[in-house]
């Protein structure tokens, strides 16, 4: 889930059970919490321009401290995951989102047979940035791999590469699919965010259209006032209750939103040969 | 879960991801796992008269530490616990099961509305026990009405009065259903669990019938021929795919087991008056 | 440790290696840090009445999410604490600062022999305060004591007749030296703190001077420039180097301080009787 | 420190307060659990070829599992580690014991700039051992690079070669003194140490005499009659009140001790040239 708008209390966001779209929006997701129990994370942007992360290996709904402190985070850009481990250890160092500098980044999905690609991919991370690879998930190398590729510069051509490296590997490996993700990475101003498989089936992911369209769908719904015009969510499942709401990135595509803004892009790999 | 038998690697019970009858007994309590994440705790008898008992605020699936232990621990009599907290704090000194000398306690139900009778229920406690009193769940609180009441001598009795004084304390304050419980307890040698609520309608529990007698009924199942003929499992949920396995404790009844023999009886409270 | 001052960021109090008064002050108590693991908690007031908490078993140093959240946070009064547990279990319900509402509570020191003594004083608390006690420390206990006699009303009153009490239930119980405190406590606005033992031998609380005052005791310090007219430090260990700086509340004293404010008086039980 | 005697129960040598040298050569280690809280670990052979490891982030006297455990585990080789942080996360994959098969690794000091040579390092580890690196330490990448030069075969040579690595790795990064180490590791049946430094300034390491030998030197000291002829302590820190007790591992060298044998001789780093 990532939130994009004028700034709000996370609290708002994660925990109030109030019936706004807010809270529709996210109770897919929630239901998500109570079966997924391998640990979660909070990543937001305030006043520095380093956003903060809580990352904690404790089910999201038993912990305290993160419940005081959503109440006092106020932010305009908010990424909340949480996580189901395919087999890395359970701990902070592996909870999304993960933070280089301004960026932030998450990711559903996988690197197919991880452990057997995880040597070449992390070679292939620069030699400056190595050293800040905190933990030992196939998410974080993807991160770092994309930082190596120019991220900071221009995201949907880093990604690029960075998948594109990832499918080469995979395939002198013999790994059939190498990549499944759908993945969202932000500077603190926008949002980017990637689906993409080799196998070309890859979970769902949306993002809310703008505000004050949806007041025109939905002119009885009270909780689309407190909105600002430019909110934007993000989310990887759809909400059945209001249609015309959401928007699909389609298979193999990019998107980037901001305030006011929003374009889709087609996604391909760059063959490292190319790069 | 509780298992009684010869003495087994707490592995094979918890971990193991065999077919057998255990695997089996296991499975809807592990589906159970999967969900429940507010804790758990084994506590075991082995060389010594008092058991150990490990228990964790992490789920039950991410606890290196229990897979270690689980491969090192030999025990004949094996308690374990899934939490599902009813609003009292995550925390270890609230897992199940509690244990005092050389009982273990564990409860599925709670007591009803009870931050409203806890002050009443806890001063009843004897005056020597309350200082052992470590956390603030209505589980351990009825354990240590029942140490107060004569568990040591006489389990069922005491458990009577002890479900006599919630039931007379809740009635007092309006609560019209107080009790909720399957309760398991041992003294290392014997079972005694409880089922019964105020209402009449109480979470369902079963134990197995003897391994002689399953082994008649299910000649083609090798796994049964690996338990000694004495083994007893006790569970919350039926296993539904093996008819004539799991006898249902009925509703309002109390049974113990132990090597080689098991009775039921009928429970009901007992006045404080007639105490 | 607690700070009353300008709005500032926690991560300037608790963590910032500069060589400025705030270093200083906390120099003593961070070494506490290094040798004193049962746990930390750290307190605050901001845009809401009611302040938030952060407590955890792991030791201060060791907290990721401490470190993140002390750069989000921007705080007009703190409290920080860490705490050597006297026996009761390390968890985070037992960790200070405590909270009830608009109050924060922490304490150092201990109620002598207070598992006898803890069913008199737990039965004394009032009963709709009852159910929100969490933990099972003698500091939460006597924080709900005092809130129990008019906290909120009366601070000063309050302590003296929770003290009172537990002096006259200890007594009863044989213990010769009942209570040994430095308390601090908080309505967002003032802090109060309580300096006492039944043995007239309390460990150390200290406030300091105010700043205007310091400027003219050091002009060389750059640091004090930096810090507003009102600020105020309170310390559980003197700072030798800054003679002057620090004013010792004496024993068998309570103080308050506010902003351009301070108060000390002599503090005595309150016999229940009295009340 | 590390134990091999006769089988004991681990709790006998963690936590027992009894008057006996086992005790008093924990003293010191004790001493450090204090002040060391960056978690610890214990690992231990019992009845199966694999040893069993416990290690936790949370200070060892706080960890009632450990204590529940120990009292539990009856071994004839135990491994004990508290950890100081040199920087990477305390999470439980980077606490030590590590283990691989067999085989048990302890390591007090560092790789100096580890960061800087990590990735090097890592790419020396074999291919098929690499995914199984589950943390980040200096420690687990110097275990690993031992497997991958033939621990299993040949302890000394695999470390020397291992050694040889880093250093000459190091040395190419302009690092000065890349190693400082004490080491242990164990196949179940003996164990070895390692004492070596670039800089030939080496934390100290000490072996217990043999007992009989000891109960010569001191016939008033009854806790000697209770461990077998065999008994073997290795610590880092003398024991002052036994002069004759202890042996010091020279600077520069290796030490094996297995059941009534010992063995010392000199260590040098093997270039990986003569590899």
């Amino acid at each position: 889930m990532a939130y994009l708008g004028d700034p709000v209390l996370a609290d708002d966001l994660l925990f109030r059970p109030q019936h706004s779209i807010i809270d529709q929006s996210l109770h897919a997701k929630l239901g998500g919490f109570a079966t997924n129990g391998d640990g979660f994370g909070i990543g937001w942007y305030g006043s520095r321009p380093e956003p903060g992360v809580f990352k904690s290996t404790h089910p999201a709904w038993n912990d305290d401290n993160l419940r005081e402190v959503a109440g006092h985070i106020r932010t305009p850009l908010l990424f909340a995951h949480v996580r189901a481990s395919s087999g890395t250890p359970v701990q902070r160092s592996n909870c999304h989102p993960f933070r280089h500098g301004r960026w932030l980044w998450m990711h559903n999905g996988s690197l197919a047979m991880f452990p057997e690609v995880k040597r070449d991919l992390l070679t292939a991370v620069d030699e400056s940035l190595y050293p800040k690879v905190e933990g030992s998930t196939d998410t974080e190398t993807l991160f770092f791999l994309a930082l190596t590729f120019g991220l900071v510069d221009d995201p949907p051509a880093a990604v690029a590469r960075a998948v594109g490296l990832v499918e080469e590997t995979g395939r002198r490996r013999g790994i059939e699919y190498p990549v499944h993700m759908t993945v969202a990475t932000s500077d603190g101003q926008s949002i980017w965010v990637f689906r993409y498989s080799s196998e070309k089936s890859t979970s769902s992911l949306y993002y809310s259209s703008d505000v004050s369209q949806l007041r025109r769908l939905y002119p009885e719904l009270d909780a689309l006032d407190e909105l600002g015009d430019d909110t934007r969510f993000i989310v990887s499942e759809p909400l059945r209750d209001l249609p015309g709401a959401w928007n699909e990135v389609p298979e193999n595509s990019w998107a980037v939103v901001r305030r006011g803004e929003q374009e889709i892009h087609s996604f391909e790999p760059a063959g490292s040969a190319r790069a």
